[in-house]
């Protein structure tokens, strides 16, 4: 199976782009699924029911979230309706939504995402290794499902390597969203899980972190905010990690960052 | 001028390599300078004096470090003779050793080598932007020193993207450590300033950043150590950042990952 | 029931008074049930069997401890076999001990002492609040059990502030643990529990939190450490709650705080 | 001289309170100077020019802030011109407003307040530590001033009793500030500084530190915010610090703690 993660949508310049390149995509690397992190989607805070649906419509057949999960106000109703947008499966017992989804391709074949927060320097949820033990215990890879993807949402790349590290050989792909800056450490690990500890962002590079830089470089410099931190609005970048898989098994055969726009050193998948 | 940069150091399988390779890399890509993070040389923990006049055999210019700079007792007293291992500029006035210095070459160019900390998620030590402007006022680029290089060892990607920006057009490579993972994010700013949010660890990527991986996965699933962190020690991974800069200005003409080694995808920058 | 509950004791200064007074204390207070946490016995760091054995032989029924629980290699088996020693109740499941205890005194009537830890700006354990909801499900006050103590040993005055308001009506004493300072805030919430952000350490109070300040202020002002941290030896306070309730509600009818030592305003509950 | 100091005022409920009491207070205890913590004075988030004018006409003489400073807009503009407001001394260079400030009573006494921030689990600000050094090294206790308070505005009750011990000898009295739980550990340190880890809050007990409890219950059981936080309304309480000196020396006489009001064990100094 062929699958392509894009990590954190900030913003216009990213969702823009986003929406332009991902048909391209689905032909020009003979895409089965397309998986988007949409946290950041509107205008760098949470998510629209308008904007996701423009996401599904380009041909995303899962959104993925983080911290930024409730920013905007309609989301807890809107999640509880929409199977293919999920947020954090570690958030408590009883939180609008679901923390995986699965999908089916034509073939009747299925990936099941899912999505997980982690805690060091984050705000404390339930334990995320747990949570996606008690996950994966309900499926068999290569047998009741052909790809696993999991989203760990985090800052510490300690914890998103031990993430990895704890679903190798029982998961397709491990990728980390959250902190916006593609990593360049794509690997398959041993038992065969694909691995990449942060997807990047898809938004302007020339930023911090996909903000406009000026407040934030006023606030790290000034210790006061004078204002809202709103995103950069510059041509965007594409970021994220191609995987190509064998069905029978659900392991990684192939693992490669995407890296596809204005900034940054492209990088194309080899179809 | 052509400056390599090594991040952190970590342990035998990164320190193995790196002396190894680093003659021929001088060689093959005409460098000017040698920079590495060596916090982690010493077994995943500080540095040793027979370790850093290691690595300056082998060709390194200078030595920078961080959070872990006095993790072995003998660093305080050697830092105070040794003007090629600096540490965070932005400790307390009185702190042993520098926290940046300059090298010159055979032909009297000289490159000034910042270090500094970032706060988020981090000890808080002095304001890293303000302590960074300081240094930066002491010196001009392309005039009384060739080529500026700041390494900001920190957490956060927002304060690292931040210190690039800040530094714009005022340094030659801002280039952060700490996280032992690189990024995929090389590029020139606007005013050009090369920059890098991480420059990798060198060392064994089967693990958790750079440790071997049983007892970090056991603590964040058992919440409770059962033993010391000790690295990997598989074979390493050299992970860092080429920059070829105009001596006229002092900025950047070319921005480059290397990755030489073990695991992830290759990168050599062309000589 | 009359039930005195007294802070982290820090080391010998804490231990040996703890020791010499508990006794006297009983009878002076006629008290039915005496807790100490015990996390900072041994020196400052966690607690050995043969401490544990002179507190119980002392008068203590139950120790509770917090994030230094394992600071002494032995805990793992000793609390295996202990009833009496418990750790924070959100630990993995599959952590050695337990998180909870009964003691019945000679008249049949049972406390239940629940001991939990908080996130914040600690290191992330299960929800605190869900374990203890799915604890105090377990028991009716008043009836299965005639008193519940619940030691939350956290940071963040909001975090212990609101796990005393969510068990309010439904323990008897919600007590914090952790910061080593006393709070002058003993009340009974609306619905009839007994609180108290913070009990204070059984130490010495000339010191930092109970340890030699000479390592300490080194550390705040040089930002480097030069030495372990090791407790105040000066003449110690104890530092606690007592609390009277309703046998048949189990509900508080009246909480105070015991300050009793060398240092501090002392305060003697009236018996 | 006798001084009092009254923690961080949230809401309308420890506002009014104070501003009824203060008059009354400044009578009875004989106080030379009042000064009280305003951050959270306008419905718990920073301080208006209305709300501090009323507090300075009820008699307080120097209003102390902390990291709610800037929540208000006005605030920038204020505090320029009012030296009887000041905010934390350790913000950078450039800062509005002043870090610490000098007021004289009619026989021509001067009292030199210090408002300084913490760094543990707080925003990084520069070394409160050497902040504080280099004011008091600007003046002579009992010489040119006769009293020197610091406030000392963090969550770390070690930062905040290493602060203590750091300014023993040399103030009047450090307090801290921030937890919104007043302590128990009033003391006077071996050189003659009056010290209490936190003044505590003059506010509604009845909530979760001040706050009305419904929202940060749901948001520590839920981990998702509804609303916004807002103080809770009913009866205050002030709590806070009261301290004699002798004249000569600026050293602490006596030191108790004052707790007025609807909740809490109340205590009042012995006039
Ligand atoms: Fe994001
Ligand atoms: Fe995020
Ligand atoms: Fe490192
Ligand atoms: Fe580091
Ligand atoms: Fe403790
Ligand atoms: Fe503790
Ligand atoms: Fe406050
Ligand atoms: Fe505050």
């Amino acid at each position: 199976m062929r699958v392509l993660y894009l990590g954190d949508i900030v913003g216009r310049s990213g969702r823009a782009l986003a929406v332009e390149k991902i048909p391209e995509l689905r032909k020009s690397l003979r895409l089965d699924f397309v998986v988007v992190n949409g946290e950041n989607a509107a205008a760098g805070f949470g998510i629209t029911e308008k904007i996701s649906d423009e996401l599904f419509t380009a041909g995303v057949d899962v959104i993925s979230t983080g911290n930024h999960i409730w920013d905007q106000k309609e989301t807890k109703n809107h999640i509880a309706g929409e199977k293919r947008l999920i947020r954090p499966l570690n958030f408590p017992v009883g939180t609008p939504g679901r923390g995986s989804t699965i999908v089916q391709d034509a073939r009747g074949r299925k990936m099941l995402v899912i999505n997980v927060m982690g805690r060091i320097f984050m705000d404390p949820l339930d334990d995320p290794f747990a949570a996606v033990e008690a996950e994966l215990n309900k499926y068999a890879l290569g047998s009741t499902v052909q790809f696993i993807l999991v989203d760990i949402h985090g800052e510490a790349t300690s914890e998103k390597m031990a993430m990895g590290q704890f679903c190798d050989g029982r998961t397709s792909l491990v990728v980390g969203t959250h902190s916006h800056i593609p990593t360049a450490d794509a690997q398959i690990f041993d038992g065969g899980t694909a691995y990449q500890t942060d997807a990047g962002m898809c938004g302007d590079y020339n930023s911090v972190i996909g903000m406009d830089k000026a407040e934030p470089l006023q606030r790290f410099t000034r210790k006061m905010s004078t204002g809202r931190f709103s995103p950069a609005v510059g041509p965007g970048t594409l970021c994220g990690v191609f995987v190509e898989t064998d069905d029978k098994t659900g392991l990684a055969k192939r693992v490669e960052p995407l890296r596809l726009g204005a900034r940054l050193h492209e990088h194309m998948p080899i179809a």
